[in-house]
């Protein structure tokens, strides 16, 4: 495995099954109530986070809590940043003050990729842009495998604004390496021109796709974008890309419903389509901590899994 | 003992004497300069806080730290509950990821109680609305008994704007749990209208309720509600309600001054008096602390108490 | 050694030397891979921060987490502080919450001092306003050391705002007393009046200085502040007293270049010239870990070093 996760891209299917393994491995410790390792003990953790992402940021907190490590959160609001320091000024002092592992989200794709040319740590992109959010599209896999086993030939739609989505865009790149069908769905407008060349269908028919999927993920609508040129109302969106209770009733009796979150209950997802057993977006929660474990492992090659914390 | 700590009405007589006997246990272990303690080693307590208040969360911080719990400190403000997010989701958020405890602060009386009913971890209220902030009666009584040992039949006087205070209300009820007399002092208006069924006295004369008190607690003055139709003017509150170096001289002798902090010096209370040796004040920041690491035992069950950390 | 670090004008030579040598002592433990050290454990250190300053926040949290200390980071921002808590009260509030170490940074110098007469912890000044930053200098006087030695006779010149420069009174201090030679170099309007007093000289002419310097330490510019009555044009002050890359081809072979970060790359001193090897602005950074883990050890009276943590 190489020594930073900035893309989906990057992850052979070797490089992906071990990690997932490795997440099924550290859920199966963490189910015995052994809920802290002491493999990453002395190691330090930078959380970078030059976009506010409460939920992204506590995940790997807890993340790398769980394994021992120190963390340090920085928020680039209001710090030396703002002044006008350069992203590189910035690498070179976490770099010096002894971050093994710099955990990213900025606003400009590409940032993450930038910092990794300039740091010994290892990098991992928890976000970037609208380019990917590689941890996210590892732990919706982590996911689906848990509920259908191999992903293999599994037919996965994806539907919402994907011109704006790095979860959907991480999402298809790991979802083909790991031998899935991945249909896109969307209004024309809120795809980006270059997914003709992407892994995956794309189908503007919400309703034709629902019957063979095996897992239907939303994305979250920005409700900032609505109503705006080229996009649809929010009533318009709802009604053609929402999927709500009648819908829900028209899908496979095994598939699956997921969600990034946060949620717009009733807008881009019912509430109790949210709330029904077959929904798996409490789980995607807990799963994100445990594939950020596995992939904080992996990359900072710490002691061997199976010993408690002393 | 219940699982959630949301209301002082909740505890019963046993379970409030458990509370404060726990935490009296605790102080002689740190007087005995063991300052961390391995009980909550691998327990994660998050502190959710929806309204600044550092102090508290500071307080909740460093009781958790000294029980080797992780803390993941979670403001609400910026986060994606600012971008629409439920309740009920940051709470299924902070659930999957494995929170045990719930630390709450919100500006909305009744959160907590919601809370608690989507979480299977413990929830702690850390002050709700107008509502109630129970750790902070517990580390008041928990001073009082310091001082003064059993309060049965102890007479306290709350004085201050009684209709916005969680303080005066959890209070009341635990006071009256431990079998003290409670007194509330305050301008007519600003009592709320169900003091008549809360278990205490009310007077409007701060003179002749002093000579026979205990323990006379002066609540912060909230400035910006000052000078408003129906509340007196700065000058004439605190001629009529402050603790002034003329009214601390007509206390009983053992008599305790106590105030939740932060103060305004010179308006509801004097520098002097602030400062005196009868003033619990500093104590009660000191038993904050030690009072909110007996809950957090408590409600999560740690390993015997005791020993130090390895 | 004293139990607060206010000045660096409060070091003896002995005491200066002492923390260098931890520092040095630190440094060979760090290098044999041992990252964490149980010497703090159950220890806790308040960074209390009043102005923003990510970079030095982090370099204090990231050296007590060294150590194993418990963290808590109070912003004051937000808080009780701003609700209009004095100083004082903090002050009680930390000790009270048993604050071992309290590591301020404020706007109004001396505010450092005045804590330092109301706590029994130790108080360490991370800035108070145009006065002092003591663990600067001595981060900076640990580098020169590691690069040339002993700074006995070295000469050292600094360049830039020093009216405004906490950073420079404390190196003239804590470099004066260390036996070396310090000159600064600045536009009269940017000295301060007292500077006659100082332990040493003054220049106006930046190239008549530099052949001679075994260090050049360049100081950050506050844009800000530019452009203002009695202050250079930008363009003025870096053709002036810029250290671009003519000035630095006329060093000494073996001078070094400093800068404390975070840098105007272009303006005070050049891309190329930060980024030579003979600059040590990222050594900076990481020797500020280590220095400061030497004096919260020095401060707190850890347990003996050399262990590793368990």
């Amino acid at each position: 495995m190489k020594r930073h996760l900035i893309s989906a891209a990057d992850l052979s299917r070797d490089d992906a099954l071990l990690i997932l393994d490795t997440a099924d491995e550290l859920a199966r410790i963490s189910d015995r109530s052994i809920k802290k390792l002491p493999t990453l003990r002395g190691r330090t953790v930078v959380n970078l986070f030059f976009e506010d992402s409460t939920r992204t940021r506590i995940s790997f907190e807890a993340a790398a809590k769980r394994l021992s490590a120190d963390v340090i959160n920085f928020s680039a609001k209001g710090s030396s940043v703002s002044k006008g320091e350069s992203l590189k000024d910035t690498a070179l002092t976490l770099e010096a003050m002894g971050a093994d592992a710099v955990v990213i989200r900025h606003g400009a794709s590409g940032a993450p990729h930038r910092l990794a040319g300039w740091v010994r740590g290892s990098v991992v992109n928890a976000g970037d842009g609208t380019h990917e959010h590689p941890t996210q599209a590892l732990l919706d896999a982590f996911t689906m495998r848990r509920r259908l086993g191999s992903l293999e030939g599994r037919r996965v739609t994806v539907v919402g604004d994907i011109l704006h989505s790095r979860v959907a865009r991480s999402n298809v790149l790991l979802l083909s390496t790991l031998g899935a069908e991945v249909t896109l769905v969307a209004p024309p407008t809120l795809l980006p021109v270059s997914v003709g060349s992407w892994p995956c269908e794309v189908s503007y028919d919400l309703d034709s796709v629902l019957p063979k999927s095996d897992v239907v993920m939303m994305l979250r609508v920005q409700r900032e974008r609505m109503n705006a040129a080229f996009f649809p109302t929010e009533r318009e969106y709802s009604r053609r890309y929402g999927l709500d209770r009648e819908r829900f009733a028209r899908l496979k009796e095994d598939a699956v419903v997921m969600h990034p979150g946060p949620m717009n209950r009733g807008m881009e997802i019912a509430a109790e389509v949210a709330d029904s057993p077959r929904s798996t977006i409490v789980e995607q929660v807990a799963n994100g901590v445990t594939t950020r474990m596995a992939v904080l492992y992996l990359l900072l090659g710490g002691a061997d899994l199976g010993g408690e914390d002393q």
